[in-house]
């Protein structure tokens, strides 16, 4: 469906090439300052034509809010978002070989068998268009999780084809061992990331890279994969729900429901496979960590969670529930289908082979686009078992317990003493 | 939560040590044949005790079931399965140690920060006993997809810490472009995965290799972890919601909620980031494939797509929607967190540091008994999509469209022609 | 929440005055003619300033599809529908005695108690206006429901404070025992409840009473509740979904989701509780129904179900599923809130008494213009019963049954034979 | 589907003749105190064979916990409860004639239409038994509210056939005008209620004579209806959810899920569609209520709302949100449907007239037995708004406002202050 969350509850719509796409957010916490100022910037980071090396299609993408919020706050009822769809061409794709070819390893094939019609032109709902709901959504959601916690949502660039800013090596098989990784992810922030743009891989030489890398693939009309490292700071322990709605299935969920990826590895991740039990286990020590300034639980007196983890394989989650250690996953994104070069296919019908050549307008490779996306979908899984957390932690603090031991301290989400 | 599935609904429950473990089934389609002996393999598959490599306790594991079922056959009413917990022995976890210090990478911290409160011994929610409902709801749910489609899940180890059944190379970064592994997609099914216990990797030499480490793991009181690949085949095309609950969202979603579950990879997966668009994308071809003989489709005369893929770097699966070719993807489970070495650790609230040497009974390795637990939360995945698609199908065969062209032939779940 | 259904899913947003209302409706079908003027004539219908006995507000309520259609057909994706709110005057109710005092069963108090925050001005979220995105879905859903199975929704006022069109008796405590009422529940349709305009209660004599007594106490500054009766024709039988979302349930939440109502009885009722049950069942005969001509179900020659009642007190639901019969039922109004005349309330601080007069615009009597939104919420549930039942159908369909007792015969989304 | 709540979840399994019946909870709040001693008062109170009046199938209905709690308390994860089917009798029902013939009224047929397959014996899954899983899963829901908040729910018999307890006048069309019934909603217990057994009306006179009543149906083999009123006290201000799941719409929801219903109402309920809105409207004045003595809200210091409301037309619902003041409603049980006398009705494929005279065991009225399974749907429906009402205060409560008027309070789950 096109509904993403319990609590905090997307719902997008949108074509490549109908008259808007947007969403609507229901349930967000009312109270909240917010305009359209604080949606904007997200959007525009994902929008098309910011680069060379980027797809040409030229959108404002300017986001209007249509309801649930009044004199710049949220009033707890469902928040509407529209962009206009500007700069549509259908007549780029709409052509009579489109027409009868479906694109190889695009979704044209598939729309049509499952719905038995597909829009004429354009991705259709398998646009990345349809990604513009996720982003004003997941803007709002990490307005709100900063506010309260502090919590900070950063992705970047960690590969683009065989360019790899951490490559694994035989005794280091995942990054969660390498202490410059680890040390990355403690400062990183978007305003660095974005300053290696277009590529927005926070190294210089491995940027440089990759933008020779992703430019040499745009001239052969040809495309490259990628992926997208993306890290969760000043997350409150007990978030995830088990056992099916762990946070990392939920990380999972969002990260592979975004178009064009493949993979999903969350802390050591695959590497962490060939790595022994004894390595790999996380000792708790003693956090010296304090919550986050400036935010609500901060100024409410709410303490940040009492043990921490010497190493950190586990990526901040253990049994599917957060230990307020910082999580971190990594997504694989495929080299995009739509590439300019002729390519063998054939006819919907199968009966007949024919030569595409793709117009249209598409990007080499999606990665430094997809980072605001990881951004906005990290946010609606953290928003999600956030408010879920607090409703128990709300609900717990009512019981009168003859227990003191049980009784959980007024720290927040998290219930332990 | 404890719920997964929108149409065939599994809501499970069940804690290590408690008087049973179990599932009730909502949803599941009337009038098919079902009794305990179809879901008893799957369960001893899964269960304990079964080598010297796993886990010493003994559980028999027998399923018995509630209600839903009448004469052997469903009644399309809710189906409870029930397993008793009798091989307890709570004395094993619940010492003084083991309740002042949270074991490290495991789930005792998380739960008592989430909840409060924990279950004093074993794993509680977080023990894989919590799997059992899983299993038993696959069971059922496989039987179904057997029966109407053909459907055939067999997951098998492809490796045990860096042992790699397909290692990937410079040239060939991903199984996927490696024709011997495609080969085997093709054929292999759970009798001969079985042939090659205890570790269930289908290749005589891998298998006694990887026995061989997890053995040395086991010896050292330590654990390792490894990767569990699965194949699906003979899937309708028209399965997966977009945008968010794509099938290989839904896949990565199942997976991942897993317990010691750290990475999802579908199709090329990581490796396909690496590999050229021009080389990567799936050229369509006609497809030769008819129904799966016996199936219920076949008997109805149901057509199997008419287009299929030369390549599979897909997965199966486009714009988040499967195409009728077989879908593959493999799962990453870390080390077991359990383990005997003495480990330094920190008291619940941070004060003392101490050293803890986990008693209990535990797996070295866990992805042997982990390959029916993949199967089981494949099929729940499957026969969500498959009966979402079934009522789409059938709703828009009763469209009476005056446009020829679309309307969609009687092909069972797939509308194109 | 916002979000009703499960399979034909609409989500709403939109407050009185903010710049648009509308929704999301996920799940629609493909496939499917759908242009705006499908949708309109029910928002014009439901619009405020009819006659002279409706509130004088002026809104044009013209709907723009943004989305999930092309050519005029829908595509399967979301349709996103909006509505421009036009005629806005914030200042009407901005007043500074209306932002200390709450009104007096209305939304005020306990909107500002549930977030916080309210709407300044106009009843926010609580207002009308919110049902024109049910509305304009439940238009949606009708024309599936026309077009696949004839089905006929058709709702009609039948009391005005004490002017009942079939007041109960001793010997007859409910309409269900009325010869006159089933008669009109056979033959009632759109076309002839708009002929009774501005009250929409079918029967002259008691539609001109009707006329007046809402007259009389828009003189007055005063109003008057009344009821909605509702009967659905040419439903499959076997819809609803035990047992928790037995069709009764579900219509029953759908109708006191609707703002302004206290209660819902179908079939006999409340006045069905004081007939003995030897009376009450209804016995069952052989039907003579056919389809719906011009139904894509008729032209599939999906026959109608083999059994009827011979009479119908239980409104076409047997154990919460639909037996094919009418399903008929009734829903109260009450008076509306928000009157001219001077009334007594305290600060929303409870700290002083007022006197508070609302000005505003608002109906003296909500029951003409409710009879559209009554007929989208019905429309709202059977689709979505339909379409669950609809997948069950063609799951056991493709179920290969060695009992042929049990085979399902082809016949749509029954399974008898 | 069988599942009900969204984060107090409640899914329930069992058929009339099966092995178990029973429930899963899950969302449950950790660290409550819960054996099941906490269960069983409310089982007993529905179970058959009760009296004269109810029917002779004599089961005693122990219910035994399977999960979620250790040492007498619950742990967060989901609690399974489970009663075993002692005496059933297939015999009673599987006869000939009955496997023929569906009985008027009852579920026979439309399940054989919606399945294709039925039960062979009793009502299958359209069984009163069948709510025994809701009444343990009420019984839950009720400890922790009464915990939490004082919250106390009592329903209690007001109509058997035409003798009612507050029967309406012209003068009067409402209870809710009526001070006798006002007093008694602010005295009425359950102990009170049990003191007018086998009916469960509290008033000496109309009791005896509703019992008088019921043995005459019974005595001619025949049955009939009823109403149950319900009142739930201390309920804290801001529960429900707009704009679908208003808790009135929630609570019609429950109530018509219950096997027999045919009519809810709230407050004034049909009768107040007659009172004009000058009189219906329930003028606000401030609150003498304080937080129920012992409750974990009152030890936590959380006052009750400030405003209360003079009248209570409403039911304590405004704009579907709760008020604080009491929420009161009523519902119609039709005459059961299984009754000794020989009726004609046809056999399931239309062919043949026959005469059926049910044997089984049943009761003549079911609204003695009804009682504590509406105060069960009650507690489940109290127990989801306020645990969504719990998450969003909390939520709130960590955002930094820098605008002090909407700052909440920490009073609880309302938020104005």
């Amino acid at each position: 469906m096109s509904t993403f969350g319990q609590l905090f509850r997307v719902t997008t719509y949108g074509e490549s090439h109908c008259r808007s796409v947007g969403c609507i957010i229901d349930g967000c916490p009312p109270g909240m300052e917010l305009e359209e100022k604080d949606i904007q910037p997200q959007m525009t980071r994902r929008r098309p034509g910011q680069s060379a090396i980027t797809t040409p299609r030229n959108e404002k993408d300017r986001v209007a809010i249509q309801s649930g919020t009044e004199n710049g706050r949220t009033l707890g009822s469902p928040i509407c978002m529209i962009v206009q769809n500007e700069d549509q061409r259908p007549k780029d794709y709409g052509n009579q070989t489109m027409d009868m070819f479906p694109r190889p390893s695009h979704a044209d094939y598939t729309y049509q068998e499952k719905y038995g019609i597909r829009a004429s032109s354009g991705g259709g709902r398998a646009s990345a268009r349809e990604t513009i709901g996720r982003v004003a959504a997941g803007a709002v959601a990490e307005k709100y999780l900063k506010l309260a916690y502090g919590i900070e949502i950063t992705a970047f660039v960690t590969s683009v084809g065989n360019l790899h800013m951490f490559p694994p090596t035989p005794e280091c098989p995942t990054p969660s061992q390498n202490p410059e990784f680890l040390k990355l992810l403690e400062t990183i922030n978007r305003e660095t990331v974005d300053k290696f743009l277009p590529v927005r891989c926070p190294n210089e030489e491995a940027s440089e890279k990759m933008a020779d890398l992703i430019a040499e693939y745009k001239e052969r009309e040809d495309s490259i994969g990628g992926t997208v490292t993306c890290v969760i700071k000043n997350v409150p322990s007990g978030l995830g729900e088990p056992c099916f709605d762990k946070i990392e299935a939920m990380l999972a969920h969002a990260m592979l429901s975004i178009p064009a990826t493949k993979g999903f590895e969350v802390g050591s991740g695959f590497g962490g496979c060939e790595v022994p039990g004894s390595i790999h286990n996380d000792p708790f020590i003693r956090s010296a960590e304090t919550a986050a300034p400036e935010s609500g639980a901060a100024r409410n007196g709410i303490p940040r969670p009492k043990l921490t983890t010497k190493t950190n394989n586990s990526g901040g989650i253990q049994g599917g529930i957060t230990n307020g250690a910082p999580i971190y996953f990594r997504v694989a994104f495929k080299p995009p289908a739509t590439i300019g070069q002729a390519q063998t296919t054939a006819t919907y019908d199968g009966d007949k082979e024919g030569i595409l050549a793709a117009k249209g307008r598409h990007d080499p490779c999606v990665v430094p686009r997809a980072v605001p996306i990881v951004e906005a979908m990290s946010a609606l899984v953290v928003i999600d078992a956030l408010l879920q957390q607090m409703g128990r932690h709300e609900a717990v603090r009512q019981l009168p317990s003859n227990n003191k031991s049980m009784q959980p301290s007024d720290n927040g989400v998290s219930m332990i003493q």
